[in-house]
């Protein structure tokens, strides 16, 4: 049994799903470890990540929209807003998906489904350099 | 320290909650493993897993009405519907959940809190075999 | 390889988000693993975990004033109010948050972000003793 950890960095341009499984399937080959779990983490607070559909692109556009509807910017009632409009958004929808994802691995694989992606959410208009530690436990 | 995985199958008969807490017991015990994290992955995108009262059938009743009311089916700015209103829906209710549940184990149990079962929740109308993988890692 | 855990208990006083990142470092120094994964796991239906901003108070208050209006107390449609109007919202309130998180350790830390904390999301009025489990899984 070993642990295996590393950071990538994913450099985001605005509001939107980026995909990071080949990225993290680059750091489950270098831990050399063929059966156990990897979790991803994200070290912020205003993207999260999510599994999702990765064939069609309009399944992310309209998963874009409707968390743009469930948190809307300019919510009337929001305080946080020093940074703009998108900035308490940003966290009630890194709330609402995840901080972290935990997927099995053996075959020394990542035991995603057939149409299962993982992605970076980002919620933040502006351009973010965004720190993802990866860490495999296994044998 | 040991790494212990299964694959266990679900057969859903339409959109609901459907306990797995037994079937996900049975691969503990077939583990032999009495300490460390159990991971409960979800292989699709159109389903998902939550941890959720077991006592009370009117709470998943409610659980399920509210989620039908959160991501509406024809909903009219969703693309992504060539399986049928169902389809995108599906996938936003699933981002909502989880694709995965880590429960603790020590004493060869899931430390499940007293009224906390883990549930497969499906949001597809049709009739699916859903894959779990469940993983154990411990000693 | 070696597998820590122990219990830690949150005394809430009423409906909000309680830090717990202290104490769940506790548990991580005593372990005396230096790398590996933390899952924290809360043992209820009716509160939950999240990792969220923990600077500015306001973006809490703003994140507690959004999920009491995306689940609404006395919400029609509820059957499950045997224990008050706070009952079902609080199960659904856990549902689209976390029953567990799980974070990377490297050096004997945490690898949290600059401006994550972890938080227990209490969703009942009432005062509750609420049990965690904190396991270290690493060397």
């Amino acid at each position: 049994m070993r642990v295996h950890t590393e950071s990538i960095v994913v450099r985001t341009t605005g509001k939107g799903t980026y995909e990071i499984t080949d990225q993290v399937n680059a750091c489950l080959a270098r831990s050399g470890i063929a059966g156990g779990t990897l979790t991803v983490f994200v070290q912020h607070t205003s993207c999260s990540l999510i599994i999702m559909e990765n064939a069609d692109p309009t399944a992310r556009r309209d998963l874009e929209k409707f968390f743009d509807r469930l948190v809307p910017e300019n919510t009337p009632y929001f305080e946080h807003t020093a940074e703009g409009p998108d900035d308490m958004p940003s966290h009630i929808r890194a709330v609402l998906t995840r901080s972290s994802e935990v997927i099995p691995v053996t075959g020394s694989q990542m035991q995603l489904g057939t149409w299962q992606g993982l992605f970076l959410f980002e919620h933040r208009q502006a351009a973010h350099r965004r720190n993802i530690v990866v860490t495999v436990v296994g044998e």
